[in-house]
């Protein structure tokens, strides 16, 4: 039983330390493949290599979201086998483009700790940073959880609480190299909306649905190395169901966020992002996104938009976020899955 | 709102309007791969490489079905968004074998228009042509779908009603570059049987069945990008199932019919096909066939077998395409869930 | 009805025959995703090419099991589709890494038979090999199983029991041409533990379980184009249930023995194993190992553990592989599905 992987307690954290997470994982075609089937994703970029080709981004480039998943996977025995809740990400950027035979090794520092008046649980704060064979950072963000302490005596680290951006500044938003947009074909991909047809605070119901099933979730999640037993094991809740992995849902929104975002092709940067309700089997998921911000760049044709991306259990076409009145005024409105705020390069 | 796809009504449609669909598709192994996961396909050629280019078929092309999917995929946003029905196909020809790495995009001539006498509804007919990177014609077929008006009050369009052929004549199939069926191994294949041990109106029982899940129709359906909301979403039926894509069922019978079939290598054309009554998680699904024709080719070896393949919903050994007696008499037999006519090429 | 595989019946079976199965199938980076969407599987060497090259095994294998299903699955028509049982396997051996691209085809000798006493039943032995593309052996194995007589009344044979090894002598362990654990990255393996970590006598409670699916058991199966019809018709139990593939226990707790195991790279053979009860969607799967022995290799700082590894349904905290008292004495423990025996390559 020693041998076995315990996973870290708050106490086992302190701040400055660097986590090296097993396994590398090699990206293939039989990811793309998968993605494909389990979120009803119509991106033109990694759906066609010639499409991907066309602007720029050959040999042909997964999913932003399977890079991350991937990368994010890798933190889980380290970071939050006892966790609590995920509280938050931020400064999440892709730095370059995963394509099939990449291996990608996630490492993780300690950039803040922050002990509960409980006495029981602390916050962790970690950096974390996915690189590809040849070293270079293919992703890298912010995440901070909730953790278990392993025993409630011992003493508090001393607090520090790591300063973290809002928003990722558009001028830190990274091109992949190469992306040109001026030559896009705006019917291979799907619609005619580019960078000037989106206004800020414009809404957009993504208007479909998907039911979840539990050996889809547990599929996805798996292909991620994600280990947490939540998601996989109807002995770990006392409710009997399995908890869908956060990470679904964000893809799951993505991809039904093509009706209405059908340009917006790339991710470029997460700035923020809440699951802020628990989904399960059954339940039927629904998006829709506003836009929060506009922002130009130097490459040719490219422009990126921030988007809040909000997945809701239930089609929501009032598209609000949080409720008006009464006691609950000001918390995010029932049946609010998950609150995303990212930027995307979409053509100008 | 008024950017996501609503879908075309019937008054959108035009007789000589060419709709160039989205997305377009690379094919990869991951696809092939998911095939087999998902239909239980043991055709030699898109097993093996090695059977493939031993008949001259490299490199490997996937099946003819996967093909045919992605095809018939990109079609629905544009055309079948707000059907009422599938009514039929007609002249579906493979003009080429498709292979990892080639990229499938459709577009479609609507060539008839017949609105219904009741002014809600109206039947478009469209052919459509899928091409891959090259520009070349993989496939090519016809489908009629009864499509709802968006205004009753719209005007009819004149009736155009296109004549099309009840059978592709055996001169029109096309068989792939370079097959050579002359030193097949049928030991490898799985079975002894060829051309010449094929009766017209022999039936032959394919005996196994396979129960249907949610999870397995959702994935093939997403991994074909079809975004049809009611295999989808359970909130979009009234009975709260999810419907079964209709070509789920054609995957799944054709697979079945490996036993007994094994040699019907490759699909060459589908003649005409309609889904007689909807499927759903839980129905266990059987499949016969009904040899109908035989057909000689010029390429070496290779014949073409004119096949009806019947999927039924439980097993129906007496293999009955239709009631014989009673008021229902010469209509579908209860439990017949498609009724499929289609050329294949088996070794001489 | 004729041209359908009805199987082999016991009196189909003699000594000495030789069984080509069909259909060969190609391996691809598909499968790799794949198996590792459906177990959980972390091992360093099949996730990550890097780290694969890095131990001298380039181009990227797959893992051991990926070739033992197909392999096996190749078997299935032609001797155990009448089977009333699986009872047991022997002197299986890995010979050689097996590489997306690489086909195997698997053929089987028949090396034993022994009626049972009923007259209705009786065993069959089969030794059987598959081999790559250029015909070299990647793997072989005797498994026996009991098989129904088509007619009571067919003579009996004369019963063969082939001598089998209870266990591959360490000096028969094949290590996979160029593997060297000598620059070994225990970091990246995600475990520190190291061939003397590992006592003889030492039992590993892999903690996590997973809960099974119908929808992923069929698709692993289908996968493997095991065509058994028990794993995926309803109708074809009276208790309306799908049984799952033996062999998908068997993946299921290899991969959750990462935890604690996780430098048990590589299967190296499987000496025994029991599939001791069946296992059905719903069940919670977990796993527990027992060091049996330790050998030497002569490869770069490559050890070999025998293990046995035991699958449970519900967690067994104690590890008891049988009972110890009462009627049931000396008879596998109640929730042990899979026992089962086996070589592996760890890093001295």
């Amino acid at each position: 039983m020693s041998k076995t992987n315990a996973g870290h307690y708050f106490e086992d954290f302190t701040v400055g330390q660097v986590l090296e997470h097993a396994t590398p994982r090699t990206v293939t075609e039989g990811d793309r493949a998968l993605y494909g089937a389990i979120y009803p994703t119509r991106f033109a970029v990694p759906s066609s290599a010639q499409f991907a080709a066309a602007v720029g981004l050959a040999p042909h480039p997964v999913e932003e979201l399977v890079a991350f998943h991937i990368a994010f996977g890798k933190t889980v025995p380290d970071v939050s086998l006892n966790a609590v809740a995920n509280l938050g990400y931020a400064e999440l950027r892709f730095h370059r483009t995963v394509i099939p035979g990449d291996t990608l090794r996630t490492s993780s520092e300690v950039i803040g700790l922050k002990e509960n008046s409980n006495g029981r649980t602390g916050v962790v704060y970690v950096r974390s940073t996915a690189v590809n064979q040849r070293g270079e950072v293919a992703l890298d963000w912010v995440r901070w959880v909730m953790v278990h302490k392993r025993d409630q005596n011992a003493p508090a680290p001393e607090t520090v609480v790591p300063a973290l951006a809002t928003v990722v500044a558009p001028e830190d938003l990274v091109v992949p190299d190469g992306l040109d947009f001026s030559s896009y074909d705006f019917t291979a991909a799907g619609e005619p909306h580019r960078f000037d047809d989106y206004a800020v605070g414009e809404k957009i119901d993504h208007v479909d649905g998907v039911t979840l099933t539990d050996a889809e979730h547990m599929m996805a999640t798996r292909l991620w190395q994600n280990t947490a037993k939540v998601h996989f094991n109807t002995e770990a809740r006392p409710d009997a169901k399995r908890l869908v992995y956060g990470g679904h849902v964000i893809s799951l929104a993505r991809a039904l966020s093509f009706n209405g975002l059908a340009n917006a092709q790339l991710i470029a940067a997460i700035n923020a992002g809440a699951h802020t309700a628990p989904a399960f089997a059954g339940d039927t998921v629904y998006a829709w996104s506003e836009v929060l911000d506009k922002a130009e760049t130097s490459a040719p044709g490219v422009g990126a938009l921030r988007l809040r991306l909000v997945a809701t259990k239930g089609r929501d076409e009032s598209m609000a976020l949080t409720v008006q009145e009464g006691e609950r005024a000001g918390k995010y409105a029932a049946g609010v899955l998950l609150d995303l705020d990212y930027w995307a390069f979409i053509p100008r």
